[in-house]
């Protein structure tokens, strides 16, 4: 078998089969294909796509070319989510405990954000003394005493993929389906995941941003996962506007300190019911949707997911008094609102553009690896929601700044994401669940 | 400017500016632009194309990524020519002599074989003693002197080409039409070139298999040319079976030398004529294409073609005896025919399937850099061309071979190549002329 032919197969459009995309993958982790090769490849992948079949082979590859982990000496069942990233999207932190607080372990490898879309590691990491670098042993234990555990990515699992991943970030060829399926879903099976609920956003602040692309991701994702024997759930819901309201790191761990207190913004509830209620089913936990929304619900009412979260945060080193008492935590010395030019309904608040102000305020990353301030980002108002009916003048959202430059700034980026109408809109918040 | 962003235009099907080719060109010689980012370009351009305008940009940033060649201070008027490539095309051995001894220069940078097609320099090496790495004192010298020189492709011109033609082979992006097309040309315009008479081949024994292939390759690289400033004829030619009788180095060159006497195969003496009265009529010294005709044939009759090729050969070290007496070249030990296995016409002679078998009796390479065997080859019989009558048992080709093994190999290989049918064909020996 030869690369340069394994790469003209894939340029004609024709189906690899199992035999070739492994022998690209093992020599790609081997150092046995190199760089030059794999880009053309993926480049080919790109102009001509991949089958569901092919991706699927690619994923099983990419999973198994270095150490997987399996949790099942300390968990019966692992049930892991995946969010396909968007601006203030900080579930994990409310749905992980609430899960856990009701008996199913969440074992989870998170990651960093990049460009627009935060990270709930950086997110986590606005806690003073938490860390995520833990071993695989520290992991297990964790997950085995406290029931949930958040983790960096590791580079022994799947490291075609983190190799792959990298080339693609400077070949142009991030925006290919197969290629991010494939990727996410290898990550997911090496790190041991019997179940995945799939929060997969669409819209301005989502990096699909139509629905059709979007579904056709989560479609193509669940196959992958049934192919290889797991169980699946995808979600499909929207990221045109942020949610909850906070975007930026401490900011949001404050909102879900408020969420797992009962509070918290409507939308963001909502939608940490609804992915708690799908992973709560896919496990067996609960019997119908409705059952696990209850069950979730109850976890939020009756303090359970909160005291997880305390216990959660203790176990990776975290400053638990900081999340007792959140002015404890990263504060900007800069708040400033953006106030309504008019008087009407918003139409629009451009998730992509918050997201990008959240980056410029140094809340976010424009290159792998910059640091982060924690303090910063933007909070919008209840009012400062889609479908609200604001007066002119209305604060519509506050930012957090460094300096008054930055803030400044921000709000005049800000306020160019904003549209008004005579009517109201109310974006759907969950556009369809795949079962 | 940024390589990531040209890819993903491209990638996108856009048309990228001269800026922007000229930046990835320049920074791919200087090793800015890493293979990688290359190799996805050209996978790129190999699924979405380029337009004329692109493809001239990308051929005029090739042709002036290194030295270029001004040979004005020794000729007035540089003509070149230059075949796609196909099996016993000895073309350049009989034009080159024809063209300069009717005074017009013709100063060649030729290539070696690969895969199935011969290459010009390989044959000019089966005479003793011929060498063809000149410098480009050398070059200009013996192209002010003799009127005639013929050597390798220096690494000093368009660099591009070379390390990207190299990429492309062990990426499977050879077979692109604006990169194959920008690649030759790039290389006519960094030696100096004026005008160009591009013959290009068409079938089984070329790179281009079909005529709508052959004529986009011959359309495109004309208004290249032009666009540059340059006089450009183009010429689409049957290479359905091989041009003359011989196929292997020495072969050739003696069917070279026994044409420039005014004897050697039909169809190679007239598509001889054609190309030399299209160099002669484009460079101003032939009023039209049968004048040029009549300048050529009187340049064999007269020995004054014969007499220039004895000139050359010793310009560049060769031993004229060698040539004066053929046998004096390399012979083969064994000398086989292979016979028709029944009466009829010869409907077809596969001459991809002829060069593969050159390459097998040593006389090609199946990689770059492999040593060949001068004598080796296949000498077809007069009867041995499509239309001809053949008997059963009559010699069709003869094989001449290193040892019995490889010999009777080509024989087997060779006796597929045929096909007879009750009726002649008369392949056309020229398809079209474009000026």
């Amino acid at each position: 078998m030869r690369m340069v032919d394994i790469i003209a197969r894939k340029r004609d459009g024709e189906e690899l089969n199992r035999d070739e995309i492994e022998y690209f993958i093992k020599g790609y982790v081997a150092g046995e294909v190199p760089d030059y090769q794999a880009a053309a490849w993926c480049m080919a992948v790109f102009c001509r796509g991949m089958t569901p079949e092919e991706t699927t082979h690619l994923t099983e590859a990419m999973a198994f070319s270095g150490a997987t982990l399996d949790l099942h000496d300390v968990a019966p069942f692992i049930v892991d989510k995946h969010s396909s990233g968007g601006v203030g999207d900080k579930t994990t932190l409310v749905v992980g405990p609430m899960v856990a607080s009701l008996g199913v372990p969440v074992g989870k490898m998170s990651g960093r954000g990049l460009s627009f879309s935060g990270g709930t590691l950086d997110k986590l990491d606005s806690i003073p003394g938490f860390h995520s670098d833990l071993s695989i042993e520290q992991f297990k234990r964790q997950l085995r005493d406290v029931g949930l555990v958040v983790a960096g990515q590791t580079h022994e699992l799947a490291p075609a993929d983190g190799k792959l991943y990298a080339l693609r970030d400077v070949i142009a060829a991030v925006q290919s389906l197969p290629l991010i399926a494939s990727s996410i879903m290898s990550k997911k099976i090496a790190a041991g995941a019997d179940a995945i609920v799939l929060d997969v956003k669409v819209g301005r602040g989502a990096f699909m941003e139509t629905l059709e692309e979007a579904t056709r991701l989560a479609e193509l994702m669940v196959q992958i996962g049934r192919r290889l024997g797991r169980k699946m759930t995808a979600l499909i819901g929207d990221m045109s506007q942020p949610l909850g309201y906070a975007a930026g790191n401490a900011l949001e761990v404050i909102e879900a300190i408020s969420t797992l207190h009962g509070h918290g913004p409507a939308d963001f509830r909502e939608h940490c019911l609804d992915v708690a209620a799908e992973m709560l089913l896919i496990s067996g936990a609960a019997a119908d949707p409705e059952h696990g929304r209850g069950m979730a619900a109850t976890a939020l009412d009756n303090g359970s997911a909160w005291a997880k979260f305390q216990q959660f945060v203790a176990a990776q080193g975290g400053d638990v008094t900081a999340i007792e008492d959140p002015d404890r935590l990263p504060h900007a010395p800069f708040v400033e609102p953006l106030r309504a030019p008019r008087a009407g309904y918003v139409a629009q608040v451009d998730a992509r553009e918050v997201g990008h102000a959240v980056v410029d305020l140094g809340g976010g990353r424009a290159a792998k690896g910059d640091p982060i301030d924690p303090a910063v980002g933007v909070v919008l108002a209840e009012h400062g929601k889609v479908g609200a009916q604001v007066e002119a003048g209305e604060p519509l959202l506050w930012v957090h700044g460094r300096t008054r430059e930055s803030l400044y700034a921000a709000l005049t980026r800000l306020a160019d994401a904003y549209r008004f109408s005579a009517d109201p809109v109310a974006p759907p918040l969950v556009y369809q669940v795949m079962r």
